[in-house]
């Protein structure tokens, strides 16, 4: 099934924990950034992450290589089961996420493209295809693509095969559920349930799209299980 | 003259509060980043401002506007007076990190090209260039190029004019101070300073090339004072 990933970005540990406990139950990851991280430190994962769902740690790691591993360390110190990587900073800055996540048992997603308007100034004209490609190489477990332009994402499925897409820009921003759902292994969405009077019924509205998994009848790719 | 700036990457609050202690008398700034900020909290910054001298957030910010612009929130309400961001994410992104900063006195600089072996896999090919001609659309206060290859920092500072360029990249991964410091603003040095046996005296060798400031004849650039 296609995944329901919840994009925490609270700007407090409370409401955090808040949300987290109400919109669970039809959640398959959560995912925390920097804001978050920010402003409640970094033990707001092990918090979360004893509630029992994967958490990955959209930090979109974009340093060189030895500050980029530190980062990873640091994540993976903390219950993340993932973490979000840029593939825009070159293969051996990468390698340095992929390796640290693998060593600790761990996920590694290399943003190829993403979900706001600003980024075809230099994802587009060949840039994702390349990150795609990189992703091949490094042994990275899956992309970060974008709800908000199907087409591409699309595209960028033909490029890494079977590896996971992770398809953010869903809700808020404007990306259809049902026209990514059936390309991606999981849909991310924030505002349009935590901003929500009711979270948790908004994620169970979400939570409706896991079963189009696979059925976008132009994927050229066989579909994992 | 050409500010010697100490990215600041050591792994406790411990270790950065002495170092910045006894490095500050021969520094114009200090540099953290996530790995620091990570282990200690933001609160560490807080505390080394306390101390007199800038402080730059190398969070490398790639996200989109609207967490971009939170990230920048909670750095200039801890002290910092200065933020760097990716390009590569495009002018939206940009432009939330610039505002922000601007609305609090702050300074924002933008990587152009970073310092480590694979950033040549995505910023050569005419990407640098055109992340420096966003930094001018922009009106970003200066951009972040490599030391470890001052020709293309030098070329970078034909498309910039008179904006800051801040050298990471100096001593620990190969970058020449004698070659760079005429072309740019500012030398950053990590190791070379934090892992010396005399942190003090290694920062004071890197303050005598404050005086190569403008140095460099091939600049075709009229020089800041």
């Amino acid at each position: 099934m296609t995944e329901v990933i919840l994009a925490l970005d609270v700007g407090t540990r409370d409401a955090a924990v808040s949300i987290a406990e109400k919109t669970g139950p039809y959640l398959d990851a959560i995912k925390i950034g920097y804001p978050l991280v920010l402003a409640a430190g970094l033990t707001i994962a092990d918090e979360l992450s004893a509630g029992g769902l994967p958490l990955i740690a959209d930090f979109k790691v974009a340093d060189i290589p030895n500050t980029s591993r530190l980062i990873a360390e640091e994540v993976f110190s903390h219950g993340f089961s993932g973490i979000i990587c840029h593939g825009f900073v070159g293969r051996d800055s990468v390698l340095a996420c992929v390796d640290t996540a693998h060593d600790h048992g761990g996920e590694c997603y290399v943003v190829t493209e993403m979900s706001h308007p600003g980024a075809v100034d230099f994802f587009h004209g060949g840039i994702a295809e390349r990150i795609a490609a990189l992703v091949c190489e490094t042994g990275a477990d899956g992309i970060i693509a974008p709800a908000t332009r199907p087409e591409r994402t699309q595209m960028l499925r033909t490029l890494i095969g079977t590896r996971k897409i992770l398809s953010p820009g869903v809700g808020a921003q404007g990306g259809d559920p049902s026209a990514i759902a059936g390309i991606v292994d999981g849909i991310i969405v924030g505002r349009a349930i935590y901003e929500s009077a009711d979270p948790a019924g908004a994620a169970q509205q979400y939570a409706q799209f896991r079963s189009l998994r696979g059925t976008n009848p132009h994927l050229p790719y066989p579909l994992r299980e």
